[in-house]
């Protein structure tokens, strides 16, 4: 441990706790701490706080955190919004390393709420205590038995200790992965309910985490994302140790994301978003609830130290068709290649009598139920180059030998390729032989295609890659033109256009036409919504209607902005349009959008979402994953479309979010015209918002 | 029972089998039906037929079935391929009402599996013996103590007799399906494994379950589609006596449905196919495998006599806002809609302290754990009109005090709106409570959502809608001009077209240009991959070019194609542009396609896909789901187009399926512009593929 982690000592390994507000009726939340610290057997110091009380539980009750003997490492306050003020208070005074808040009602979204969120943070900056919650259910590290939370799931006998450290912003979703958990045979390092942390943030209390030896792999329930930088922290440390990281994430429809506002008081994110964020820290995202635990087996045995391919190549072999296909079916739906041996890898399982086709799945039927086949099968699959990941799929006999059915699975360590079990029947009996030896076993086919598709495709964590930006002051916004040079210094290109007093008309077309004329203002975002732009003109006559039209829509649509600049832009020709922004996203950073143009594919939501900056390759990928862009490389004999020309203009503008003297709030270029291959690709719209940078 | 179901008498009531080719090796997978009639205490007289033996597990051995001293009502047949044909032709012989035939190799894609499938079929046309198979792994009747399986899964002794009848084109499915059916407290009639279906289908034998009052609702996993009409009967019987069908089918990744087709021989049908016909035949159609079976008592809750709402509107009311949210995640990615309490719902609410904001999650945290909070707010929403279901999550308490934690839930029957239990926590014993008092209980967020969804947007099954034609002879193809008469006789308008002489042109534009000028001819179906198709034709010398150009093509393309007639027609304006086409599929009948025209439409894959005919509503239906049509709809100000005359046109089209005189192969009208509202559609291009009906 570090000086720096002194929480996480407290946290996890404390010797002195007090519970203030312990509660001496049985069945209360409040009172079950004392009664989960009783049963698992920790053997630390306990001070039940209750002024009204002379015993809790058949503890002496002490009337205050101030007149304890002895000073606890980590304290529990159990009381209410506005009387938990006082104990921090006296937490601070104390020097208490830590103090775990559960009360609620700390929400920006209510006023008081945000009156005590202001009080709070008043009370303890500066101080040398740190907070857990508010809104924390607590938390748990077994091996200590140190079972610290008002969660009623941890009355569980057969919780066992571990490696997995569980971090969740819903306090519930730690009990309900304890009690899963425990009937899967999981071990846990520690549980630990971070809510609407003020304080310690979930990637704070993981980056420290991940310097504790007894830690393997981190399992993270989130509702949103907040606090990137610490979770770039925490992932970085987390894949220079290989220990992997699989999240689930709340969200995925509207309607929960949704919930997540209310619920926590912090903005919603658009989940395309969160998905770039836990995408770039090289967090596997599952979208299977056990998965998050079922995939930690799996998660180790990928290793973690690098990233995997986007679609991963995984052999299923399986003795039962039906199972073998349900595995396939879910693969392949969630994004991975399930896929057949090669000639090479087809002709060996040949030699040991199994006929594999080519297909998308190895049936051995049932000759697989032979120990020496499946176990020939599998040393072939699991040692072939052509494969990510295996998936074993034992049949029926698992559940009433599960010996006999799952001991070749078994037998099969040692390769470098990470092996996974998804047994068909429902044989308890076999998931734990299986897990017992250290085999990755999944209960259902969902879960296992989730997993093994989540963790094989996983990349490495990016470095951090911006400054952590002051931003004060009102954005500025460019105009249309200025936008321009500044995109143009960045290798942009825009169609040709001139600025004109539309007081004082040139006698001729400044550009080539036709132009499009349109207002040039640093005060509209959305000049077509005033009427403000007017397309095809020909020549210098057109040109003054234009401007004339210009004037009569914006005296009506927005009678005190200045008609006083003029944009006249050539009209160029091109085989289809692109919209390429960036934007600094409150909770994940910078983001950079790429998304075909026109109304079908903001439909489809035909886009593609990372964190910017990026680099070649990623804006490749991205420019590469759009639907509507498959024309232009050459899909049904369309023509070729300059999509090189529109991965550098990505990466260009992704990187504008490190640009040196400004923090860039938003820039999109809306449409950016994508020409023949070899053409290029030119803007004829921009927008640019940024906050000036205070230190210039 | 009624005289047409002699088979399933035999099938799940036999008084006496005889097991041909029974070994006397235990382990063994032919010696498993003997095993386990004798563990399960079937009360009946059974025969092990084994020339090579004097016994057979303790029972005396039978040289064949011909010298047996009772006809057996069922003969379950385990010998291989070619030597089953013999026991197959002494059942015949015999008059055994059925014989289940356990040997593969009957597959149509293997020269000597077709020879035997044609043996095997002439062996038993005409004879009162009916086939389960070949490849069946054979049945189980719980109640019976009947198990005649080879199926390692079902040496369960846990295995409960119930209502539920399993029919499986996967025999390992059954063994799944049994044990995890066992492990969850579900009770079944009877599982089959159908096999491949040579004389018995899935449908014939569950139309026969419907009649027997024993059976309760139907769970199918189906590996590919075959036999719709007898689906049908079987779907509409069902929906008869409110008997709930639930089916689970692979194949959704085209990975799977190549698997399907190799592992059955059968068609491996596009699953958009497969989707239209379940959901044409009312049945609840879940992707989730636990769902199968979890969501049976939901299903029997929900009543199976009509239909439900596209998108039901579900109530979640959760104890624990982490758990609830996940399922309202769930259910919104599925098509569901989670959604808050009306005004009046949520003042009740309030009246009982639960405040509900209007969220798609009454969260009634850490209160709802008392039993009058859960239980009125239940009785509350059950009894709200806007909701079509309620899930219940009880959340950690659930583990240690199930008894508290879901007895408001089970308090809550005599609602007449179904009720679903998502337990958060692994808590077996609550998920036994209340599956005991029949409350429909879930293990998985995901399991829950698939169930409830699929359930509640059921349709009622359509009444049969197509006579069985007889397809024979060569297909005949319509060349363009006779096809839009063909089409103009249904209501279909075409754009202006007249038919030229190429060797005796008009002086003047037949019909008001600019014209498309293209090759007519019954013998090609796709002339612009000839180079028979130009565009954009203004005058009578244009014409004459046209047609030269298209006779160069041509004389290159298809040397012996003769260019001896000309369509010209006017090309006229729209505002989009659609596909609609009615085809017949081997597998499914006649089918109707819309989706928007061009490559993006294809790429997305933005179309609606429905049994053929369909009536008006139908058609409305799958114009508005289709994406690229939502602009013509008004999205961002759009144009309105003539969706309703599309509407009609699809109408018309899927009517061509019922044609008398002639069976449809293929009907494609594409595209079929779309003009302004109003203004109607107009096809400009068509083709009909059609075998004459040999009555007429």
């Amino acid at each position: 441990m570090t000086a720096g982690h002194a929480f996480y000592d407290a946290l996890t390994r404390p010797t002195c706790v007090a519970l203030v507000g312990a509660s001496d009726t049985a069945g209360k939340a409040t009172s079950r701490p004392l009664a989960y610290l009783t049963q698992h057997g920790w053997p630390g110091t306990v001070f039940p706080v209750n002024p009204r009380r002379e015993t809790v539980a058949g503890f002496r009750s002490w009337p205050a955190l101030t007149g304890l003997p002895q000073r606890p490492d980590h304290v529990f306050a159990m009381t209410g919004a506005d009387l938990v003020l006082d104990t921090i208070a006296e937490c601070v005074e104390l020097g208490v390393p830590l103090v775990t808040v559960l009360a609620d009602g700390f929400v920006d979204t209510d006023p008081k709420g945000a009156e005590r969120r202001h009080r709070l943070k008043s009370i303890i900056e500066g101080s040398a205590t740190r907070l857990l919650g508010p809104s924390s259910l607590g938390t748990a590290s077994l091996a200590q038995g140190l079972v610290l939370t008002a969660n009623a799931a941890f009355a569980d006998p057969q919780l066992q200790p571990g490696g997995v450290f569980v971090a969740s912003q819903s306090g519930s979703a730690i009990g309900a992965l304890a009690s899963r958990g425990a009937e899967m045979g999981v071990g846990f390092h520690t549980l630990v309910s971070t809510g609407n942390q003020l304080d310690l943030s979930l990637g704070e209390i993981c980056r420290a985490a991940v310097d504790d030896p007894q830690v393997g792999s981190f399992a993270l329930f989130l509702e949103n994302i907040t606090g990137a930088d610490s979770l770039r922290d925490f992932a970085l440390a987390a894949a220079r140790r290989a220990k992997p990281v699989i999240a689930y994430k709340l969200g995925r429809s509207a309607e929960a994301a949704r919930l997540a506002v209310s619920h926590t008081g912090a903005l919603a994110g658009d989940d395309a978003v969160a998905d770039a964020l836990l995408d770039d820290l090289g967090f596997a995202r599952v979208t299977v609830f056990e998965a998050l635990l079922e995939g930690q087996q799996f998660a180790r045995d990928a290793g973690w130290r690098s990233g995997g391919p986007t679609r991963p190549r995984i052999c299923v072999l399986s003795t039962t068709g039906g199972g073998g296909a349900m595995v396939v079916d879910c693969l392949a739906e969630r994004g991975g290649q399930p896929c057949g041996p090669s000639p090479e890898t087809a002709r060996r399982l040949a030699e040991i009598g199994v006929a594999s086709a080519g297909e998308a799945l190895i049936d051995l039927t049932l000759a697989g139920t032979r120990y020496e086949v499946m176990k020939g099968a599998l040393d072939i699959v699991l040692s072939a180059p052509e494969f990510d990941a295996v998936v074993a799929v034992p049949g029926s006999s698992a559940r009433f030998h599960p010996d006999l059915a799952v001991k070749p699975i078994i037998d099969c360590g040692g390769h470098a390729k990470p092996l996974a079990a998804f047994v068909v029947p429902a044989a308890p009996d076999a998931l734990q032989l299986l897990r017992d030896s250290g085999v990755s076993a999944f209960r259902t086919p969902e879960a296992c295609a989730d997993a093994v598709v989540a963790v094989c495709s996983r990349r490495s964590p990016r470095r951090h890659i911006t400054t952590h930006r002051q931003l004060s002051g009102p954005p500025v916004l460019l105009d249309e033109a200025a936008s321009y040079e500044l995109l143009g210094r960045h290798g942009i290109h825009s169609a040709p256009h001139s600025v004109a007093n539309p007081d004082d008309l040139p006698d001729a077309l400044p550009v080539p036409g036709p132009v499009a004329v349109k207002l040039l203002s640093d005060e509209v975002a959305h000049k077509s919504d005033l009427g403000a732009v007017v397309l095809g003109v020909a020549d210098a006559a057109g040109l003054a209607a234009a401007v004339a039209t210009i004037r009569n829509n914006v005296a009506v649509s927005a009678p005190h902005l200045p008609v006083d600049r003029i944009l006249v832009q050539s009209m160029v020709g091109a085989l289809g349009e692109a919209l390429v922004g960036l934007r600094l996203d409150p909770d994940a950073g910078p983001v950079v959008v790429v998304a075909a143009g026109g109304v079908l594919a903001e439909l489809h939501r035909d886009r593609a979402v990372r964190i910017a900056p990026v680099d070649l390759a990623t804006a490749r990928e991205m420019v590469g994953s759009i639907v509507a862009f498959r024309p232009l490389a050459g899909y049904r004999g369309g023509e070729l479309g300059d999509l090189e020309a529109l991965a550098h203009a990505v990466v260009a503008i992704s990187k504008l979010a490190s640009t040196p003297d400004l923090a860039i709030l938003e820039a999109e270029v809306n449409p950016l015209l994508i020409g023949k291959a070899g053409a290029g690709v030119c803007a004829v719209d921009a927008l640019v918002r940024y906050l000036p940078d205070p230190r210039t």
